[in-house]
């Protein structure tokens, strides 16, 4: 069985750590081809002059930072549990092939639903940062999430 | 030469709307599977005990949303011009295979910058609809948008 996570299983000021995932040129590239097709992110030469070198496409930065958090950590949200979209999303520094991303997800407020005894809403920032201790990523995000008591 | 667009090509109110782009199973699961590999993503069976079926991943909503800028419409902002990053980032649809998107770009704020005369900043709501007119993807962003006189 999943060990899946309620509400009552966080804490505020607690972090999770994820592993860590290296992005290539060939993978900037082809996911800026399909979905970001602007030259700083399809076209080294071009990207040279413009940005000093390829840079991947804050959607794919953004996706990368899924990725870590899915494979990465303990990730496993309770059934139910339901994303209200996200805050303040902010690519302060770009992504550059060879690249080592990491996720630190860190619970900033906690607190239960008013209308949904059986619920609670979490508030996560969501830090990527690279190689050099750099972040390439912030992001807050809300989430309503099961509690284990559903009792009453 | 490109035609650029600069901070004084603007109007608050103004809209422009992309074409349309229609999304596979294929690409949802390929998508999925690389960045959010999640069941309601990636395993149609699993999928339609979960969600009805399967769903993008909302960071694949978001990719497909920045495809629609670029090449879906006059998207050609002045060299220099500099996202700040988003706001209010809400799925509130999901969307699924066979999907049509089409996005529209409105102009909700336009103010030149205090510190540099030769910029200014602009706020769009990014709004992606499906075939149905539903939102399945609701955004604020701003950026920082030359002049075109920069005269003294």
């Amino acid at each position: 069985m999943a060990d899946y996570k309620y509400f009552e299983d966080f804490v505020v000021g607690q972090k999770r750590v994820s592993g860590t995932l290296t992005v290539s040129a060939a993978e900037i590239m082809e996911f800026a081809t399909k979905y970001d097709p602007q030259p700083m992110h399809t076209d080294p030469e071009a990207a040279a002059a413009i940005t000093g070198g390829l840079i991947a496409s804050g959607w794919h930065t953004a996706s990368l930072t899924m990725r870590l958090l899915i494979a990465g950590t303990d990730y496993q949200p309770a059934p139910g549990a339901l994303g209200l979209g996200f805050e303040h999303l902010r690519w302060p520094k770009p992504v550059r092939p060879g690249d080592s991303l990491q996720l630190t997800v860190e619970v900033i407020a906690l607190r239960p639903s008013e209308s949904r005894p059986d619920r609670g809403i979490i508030t996560n920032r969501f830090l990527t940062v690279n190689q050099h201790g750099e972040t390439v990523q912030e992001m807050v995000s809300s989430a309503i999430i099961p509690r284990r008591e559903t009792k009453g």
